[in-house]
């Protein structure tokens, strides 16, 4: 295999450090921001040319070692009766609460043929180079459906699960199936890795992540495992959750930057994860001068490799990169990751 | 000394477990939203008799184990260059940014004059039962000058700390002297215990904190150990950080309600802390009907008695109480914490 990022995956890269972005596509570039004024977020999601245009846009910039498609993790939440609105800023709900949660649909994995024939499209571009497909994980989705957007302590979405857990274990069955066999659908179309975003997660604690959470992930990751392509789980803040999520046994789990890689592949070494790893880096350091950031890189990096998983590790950010993210820093980075180990 | 409280920071409380919760003066009680009506929030903040009015108003509701001044840890801020507004939701300062927060002025401790005029007045009127005083711990102070309110990143501090630490650190030492000193003042005032609130600091991770934080925090526990009052420090996420924590030897921890309780406790004692515990409680839980909140009460208590940690154990919730907070729960929460060791 050629692919560095998926021999680290593999537990097999003896070549340079892989690295991608979170948020690599979207929101900082100069040339994302023309779209942005022409194209609503609504369409520049729905069109598989846009979304060709933008998960291209960062590749030809910095040489990173694998495309993430441009989508977001409430698409599919439209066709499944909560239709977010984009227009203003962050995502907002109209209808949302617990009731519009409690009447979510499945999905029709056939209702996201436009995002199948994007991933086409970019494959067909980026030839050898993988493609990351992604979901939202069911928690975190069904706080945005509850919650009607971002929040500061998900109090209304926790309510619900604390106050009825039996009808949103209903909705999250729903919601993991759903996106389960979307995933499964993005690999058919031509993804060669996913990623499962549970951004809002470690607002549980870890007794009600394990009974009221993991059993939805290991549905969702069941049904996606029969696409046959690595499953990479992405949350923060999530140190109190980390040996949960190693229950999950994912391929790869994308740690956030408050945690030190060596201990965390230590602690999940311990509780048995056989996985490989991800980020770690303080998505604030892509905002500095090189200079400075380059101690933070270093250190993710000497930890990488006192931990022993350079064979098993994919460099990248432990949140999505910011809008005041320095092209010229992110070009320095790939580059210093890619010598480190050569 | 009477106090079960104060006996628990002790590490010698053989009573009932004490009980008081964050936030429980303002916010969600119906007789403060009048005054809240009649009164900006500088009035509330600023005037003695309201000050003392809103602090007492929980304690004529519930049989809490300690009162907590009304006031905010931005208060002070007004007196050193940064002046908040807080007429529209959250505060908001018109000249956030870098320079305000380089350009931040010692405090002159006279400026807080109608704060310890507060503290006699709800001394007066609460006789034996403890007054907790409190101030925002430099960082978070830091954070609401540089981003100019609440964040959901906390990009901008973050950049400031990492390109040009000097600066930050003659900022955070300016921060620490005067909210020290401040704390000194009001233990001279009258209260009989303090809390430091670093709300914001768990967006940092171990290595910054120690390198960066953990200096000016002991400058500031040095300067309050001088009032002779112990000293519980607040934090939350805060599980990546509690064994530097440690480190300080505050009289308490409060901790948030992601971490289990017996665990942190083992944990900290591995590492030499030698103080009282206090929190844990999902604020959520506190929003729930008695019958579903009782689960996650009886939880913690549980695993205080299993961390043999019940004779220096406070009740309360891991993070404030919100807005749509059950009365009848509350009260149910206060007669069961306080008749489960009896």
């Amino acid at each position: 295999m050629k692919s560095t990022f998926l021999n680290a995956i593999n537990q097999c890269n003896e070549e340079h450090i892989p690295v991608w972005f979170m948020r690599q596509a979207g929101r900082y570039l100069p040339e994302y921001m023309e779209l942005k004024d022409k194209h609503s977020f609504k369409t520049r999601t729905h069109t598989p040319d846009l979304m060709t245009e933008i998960s291209l846009q960062p590749l030809r910039r910095y040489p990173l070692d694998a495309a993430i498609m441009f989508s977001d993790i409430l698409t599919p939440l439209e066709f499944m009766g909560a239709e977010f609105d984009f227009s203003s800023g962050g995502p907002k709900l109209q209808n949302a609460g617990e009731s519009t949660l409690r009447n979510i649909q499945p999905l029709n994995t056939d209702d996201m043929a436009f995002v199948y024939e994007g991933i086409g499209k970019i494959k067909e571009q980026i030839g050898e180079k993988p493609l990351i497909g992604f979901v939202g994980a069911p928690f975190t989705l069904a706080s945005y459906i509850v919650e009607g957007g971002t929040s500061k302590e998900f109090s209304k979405v926790k309510h619900f699960l604390f106050s009825n857990e039996k009808e949103f274990s209903k909705a999250m069955q729903t919601l993991a199936s759903s996106v389960g066999h979307y995933l499964k659908a993005q690999m058919q179309a031509g993804v060669d890795a996913v990623q499962i975003f549970d951004s809002w997660v470690g607002f549980l604690n870890q007794d009600m992540y394990e009974k009221h959470i993991l059993p939805h992930m290991q549905e969702l990751i069941g049904i996606a495992r029969e696409g046959g392509k690595p499953i990479i789980l992405y949350s923060q803040p999530s140190s109190h959750l980390l040996t949960s999520f190693a229950k999950l046994q994912t391929d790869a789990i994308s740690i956030d930057w408050r945690v030190r890689l060596d201990e965390v592949a230590e602690t999940l070494d311990k509780v048995g994860y056989k996985g490989s790893f991800q980020g770690n880096l303080d998505p604030v350091a892509t905002t500095l001068n090189w200079e400075d950031a380059k101690f933070y890189v270093e250190d993710v990096l000497s930890r990488a490799k006192k931990a022993n998983i350079l064979n098993r590790y994919i460099f990248n950010v432990g949140h999505g990169v910011i809008p005041t993210t320095k092209f010229e820093t992110i070009e320095k980075i790939v580059e210093h990751v890619h010598s480190f180990r050569n």
